[in-house]
């Protein structure tokens, strides 16, 4: 891991990018890290659509988790930003525009070639990523994960027992072996999912929080579209954390 | 509205019983309430078990809302407790029971012969209940509602305009009609369902939730049956109070 910037945000935040490999992330710590003992991890997911686009609402949830005392971080996802372009993903894009625009459902095999590549090819890397913060003197467990492809906050609730706790986006195209992977999670899960959100399925996410294997698990719903998270969502979410990582 | 008894909890909270014409309730003020501004009132409903059987969950309910700064009160609903016997209201109960014993579908007539006519009855004395105690000096409005049959809720909802948010419980038989009003509903709602509460149908509770015509409306599920609500979950409503009720 090798930063490669560092800025002080004006609320004293520390804003550090990075290159882990190839990959470009960037990790936030409170104003005090320095001076105090280090804080625990939350790792920040995000949609598919690449850091530099993503970063106004990733910056806004790394300043409300340095409030509460959280460092965070996170990283790109292979074949997004200004990572080297990945020809399959992009086929599966394609097929997904074409199968939207034309109106037709979008079909499971679709939704696996789309999603099932990337969760293999990313968890690892979160893995890597996680690694490299933890050896970090500022930064420490326990670490929540946070938001962005549910798939692969799924996965990553699996295989990665580093994680105590996660706050997972019901809003992306879930491939049926995920229902089943979803059994085996057991962390403490905070669910929210946007009832109205467009072009993706109320009932999907509702068997999708059936099927975690968490004795506690919430799902929190809320009106509005993809993007309309009431702010007092967002406080829930922080306060789960801070329930459980602290 | 007739004080018949009143003592000083440990907490400071000062709780009176009083009698409503025929009706007995209880009301909660916070204990700075006679030095204070008068205190914002939530109605607390409950499940038609009796005010006796239900008195240490709402007590507990009670502190916790004293301590955010809020009066509470709530009244025996018609054909419960030490109310006059309801022979309708009885024989409704017993059909169910035999329905459930049976282990039969419980119909959509039993279902309405056991909550309509408590709706058509209790709303009314709710109503009533809401004069006199915002009559009181240490009492004001807005005013909330919390809990119990959410026919009721929905009820009050819909016809009570000094309502202004209302936390509601997923859990009880929903007549059919009720799916219909719960679109003239319009006040912020905060929806608890409990996922796994036994004799409850999850699905009618996510279309009831799916059915309210307010803007902002959010559903917290939580693992566990009807009478394991977290803690956390408890708090999360008490912050939705604050949100709308300060």
């Amino acid at each position: 891991m090798r930063f490669t910037s560092e800025q002080r945000l004006d609320d004293g935040v520390l804003e550090r990018e990075f290159t882990l490999g190839e990959i470009p992330g960037i990790l936030w710590t409170p104003g005090s890290a320095s001076t105090s003992a280090p804080a625990p991890l939350i790792l920040l997911g995000h949609p598919p659509l690449g850091l530099r686009k993503m970063y106004p609402r990733l910056s806004a949830r790394a300043r409300q988790a340095a409030a509460d005392g959280f460092a965070t971080a996170t990283i790109e996802l292979p074949g997004n930003g200004d990572r080297p372009r990945w020809p399959a993903l992009e086929e599966a894009r394609a097929d997904l525009r074409r199968a939207m625009e034309a109106g037709e459902r979008v079909s499971d095999e679709i939704v696996d070639a789309l999603v099932l590549p990337l969760v293999e090819k990313a968890v690892p890397e979160w893995q890597a990523a996680l690694d490299a913060l933890l050896a970090l003197p500022d930064v420490s467990g326990p670490v929540g994960y946070s938001g962005g492809v549910i798939s692969i906050g799924t996965r990553l609730a699996v295989v990665e027992p580093r994680i105590s706790a996660a706050v997972l986006f019901a809003g992306s195209f879930v491939p049926r072996v995920m229902f089943e992977e979803a059994r085996q999670v057991t962390i403490p899960l905070h669910v929210l999912l946007q009832w109205d959100d467009e072009g993706n399925e109320r009932q999907a996410a509702l068997d999708l929080f059936d099927a975690f294997g968490s004795k506690e698990k919430t799902l929190h719903a809320n009106m509005g579209g993809h993007t309309g998270v009431p702010q007092f969502a967002g406080d829930a979410a922080a306060q789960f954390f801070t329930r459980h990582l602290k």
